[in-house]
């Protein structure tokens, strides 16, 4: 009776118990269901779990799933195998193996690797009462709501909503008249993040993939655009925290800690370097005033750190989200640093007071020494967090590099160093030119 | 020529230019364009924009443009001006007033907030004929893919694709007994991420929206859903940086500052207290000792920050795509205990062997007390702040607060001051311990 219970559920809900279930057991659920819920359920695991249970499947059983499947999921299926048994497959199914193949030459993340070639396409002169007739004659996996329209040579001219066939009285009319024309399109090799920009910016709920020519290759569906939409965000958050999206499905130990740690990695290499700094400006002034000095460096550091992921991640998001036009996009630097140089005014006269009236008695300074050096030097660092914070994923995109990847631990590792060459060096000056 | 360039361009495009364009211009812009056009900029454009615009216009010129709109896009809308002036445009509007004063009930971000009332409900005992008749006779604004079904007392039963009806040969099949039955719904008090991950998970292009006797209110469709989860996702990027969404639509250094500030005061707050901690210990031991143990102050806060923050983002994140199940989620704070020993265990051993053979030397310490007391105080304080930082955002979570709010800049405050106190708690006890 399990079973009954199990084939009642919503593909994602089933793989949702398969994915919660303990290893040894993920499989045997999975063998409790019909070809064809497998065949779902595939389509809604996550790649990890996925891969798991292929790896206890003969190539026959998965072939036989295949079948079922449509032919995008199909491609995601058999690119989590090695080529030898995706071919294996592949020869063994007995349908969509060449739509297939061709859909697995493409890159994973981009517009060929997220699309389907389950599609309607018409030609522009076939009628409105023969293209409804087509459609109603049609079995598909997925439902559709519109035909595509192609002229003589194949070639995408435009798209029809069913909805707007019903509603033209004159069913003779060929489609041709009635297709919106200024359809937008990607190519195969276009990022999935542009797909998902164009898709979500102009509402769309499919968008078609031709080749150079402008042949129909197949279409990108909103359900899967939100799958990129959320990996993406995903992405970018773990990358600004100095982790990977990995971690979400399998969040063992072992493998987080592979994850973070080249990350942490980066930050104890700076620490080496602080240490270093720290141990140097002992030889160079006298131990009370390093000690004095030596209170203020957390704050320093601290704040340095915040501001930087603060700026970087006003611009790795709105480069993400497309937020800002290409000339805005270097005002952005003048204004971080317009930002940094405020906030940096109001938080340095707080520290300024702070260090004046509670830390200052008790130093080898004069407290209001202490006070305007330690307030300059945040006010600095600041400055400079805010500008390099910016900086960074500024330079990584027109360098087509995506600015999450390195952004958030490089941020913050330069910007203690900084912080702290700053700080001293501030303070240094100071010694020099005022009377302490 | 000016104005005939701008209408040929999509109304998301005119926003963006709108949006890019200097204040003073914009709604000059916007004048430029026929009603229907702004009614579909006016739905493109991002809240602060709108409102700048909304400023300039008369009550009149706001409903003749109303007018042009959905349902759901005149309560966005309206909800932007107070409430007398969106009383009067209501008052002037011509059709809708009534579906639009329901929608404005609603708290924005919930299912009511997102829902439209451009639907198509039909009675179950219509036939495909009728309903095929009728779809092809309506004049909506937005695509119409397929029909709801509602009994005879107005409840929802189910819906019925357009393509159903026309794959059914027998057309005078009552609706009834074709539809899809077991129809997700929500509530208009459903929270707009719930929404979200409802439609994400099984794929939905639209979902309806029921009041609690189950009569259809509206449906949410899946466009203005993807706008939910950028906003969401943007909202969890932005807080755990400790600054807010609200910069991507106006990063003036004023409002960035307002934004960002109170987050780093709780950073500078926290240096108040690590400067009277590092001023404390001052007193406690000899001079050389605290200066030698402040060399590596940074590196064991720096470690401590970043390690919470993996821990808090993985929390944070799994939370917002309910990835992690019930019984996951209290499993995953010994998993985060784990991942903080297991690379405690490796930083702390490298920062051993660091602080022996390259800082040890020429400090008060023996260096290999200095080399033990620093990697066991880093070991423990990276353990800590992967329990903490995973702890915020559960217990947060717990407690139906948003874990997202609180937890970034909280969670590092807290662990630059945990780590401090574990770092000088752990040497101290050696010092007492040990043979110096
Ligand atoms: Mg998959
Ligand atoms: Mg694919
Ligand atoms: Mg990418
Ligand atoms: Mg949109
Ligand atoms: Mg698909
Ligand atoms: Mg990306
Ligand atoms: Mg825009
Ligand atoms: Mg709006
Ligand atoms: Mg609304
Ligand atoms: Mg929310
Ligand atoms: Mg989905
Ligand atoms: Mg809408
Ligand atoms: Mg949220």
């Amino acid at each position: 009776q399990l079973f009954g219970l199990l084939e009642e559920l919503h593909p994602a809900d089933i793989a949702d118990v398969i994915e919660d279930a303990q290893d040894e057991v993920q499989s045997r659920i999975f063998e409790l269901l019909s070809d064809e819920t497998k065949a779902d359920v595939i389509a809604e695991l996550d790649d990890s779990t996925e891969a798991d249970i292929l790896e206890e499947l003969s190539v026959e059983e998965i072939s036989d799933i295949a079948d079922e499947m449509a032919p995008d999921d199909i491609a995601d299926m058999l690119s989590e195998l090695d080529e030898e048994r995706s071919e294996e497959v592949l020869e063994l199914m007995e349908e969509d193996s060449e739509e297939v193949r061709e859909l697995l030459q493409y890159e994973e993340d981009t517009a060929g690797g997220r699309m389907t070639t389950d599609f309607v396409a018409l030609p522009d002169t076939a009628t409105v009462k023969e293209a409804l007739i087509h459609i109603g004659s049609l079995k598909l996996d997925e439902p559709v709501y519109f035909a595509y329209v192609v002229d003589t040579n194949n070639i995408l001219t435009g798209y029809v909503q069913i909805w707007q066939m019903l509603k033209t009285e004159n069913r003779q009319k060929p489609l041709g008249l009635l297709a919106e024309e200024n359809t937008l399109t990607v190519t195969p090799d276009t990022d999935q993040e542009t797909v998902a920009r164009i898709m979500s910016k102009y509402d769309l709920s499919s968008l078609p993939v031709i080749d150079i020519e402008g042949h129909l290759l197949g279409r990108v569906t909103v359900d899967d655009i939100i799958d990129v939409l959320e990996e993406e965000a995903s992405e970018d958050i773990f990358k600004l925290a100095g982790s990977d999206d990995a971690e979400l499905e399998d969040p063992s130990p072992f493998s987080s800690c592979k994850t973070r740690l080249p990350w942490l990695l980066i930050t104890l290499g700076t620490g080496f370097v602080t240490s270093m700094i720290l141990k140097g400006f002992m030889q160079s002034i006298t131990t009370m005033e390093v000690l004095a000095l030596s209170f203020f460096v957390p704050i320093v550091m601290g704040m340095g750190g915040n501001t930087g992921i603060q700026s970087a991640t006003l611009i790795i998001r709105g480069l993400a989200l497309d937020s800002f036009n290409e000339k805005a996009l270097y005002r952005l630097l003048l204004r971080e640093m317009a930002t940094g140089m405020l906030m940096g005014a109001i938080c340095g006269s707080v520290i300024g007071i702070w260090a004046r009236f509670v830390i200052g008695s008790s130093t080898a300074f004069h407290p209001a020494f202490l006070a305007l050096s330690v307030g300059l030097a945040l006010f600095s660092a600041m400055m400079f967090a805010a500008i390099f914070g910016a900086a960074v994923p500024l330079i990584l995109n027109r360098f087509k590099v995506d600015p999450a990847v390195a952004s958030g631990p490089f941020v913050s590792a330069s910007n203690d160093i900084f912080a702290l060459l700053i700080y001293y060096g501030v303070t240094f000056l100071m010694i020099s030119v005022l009377p302490v």
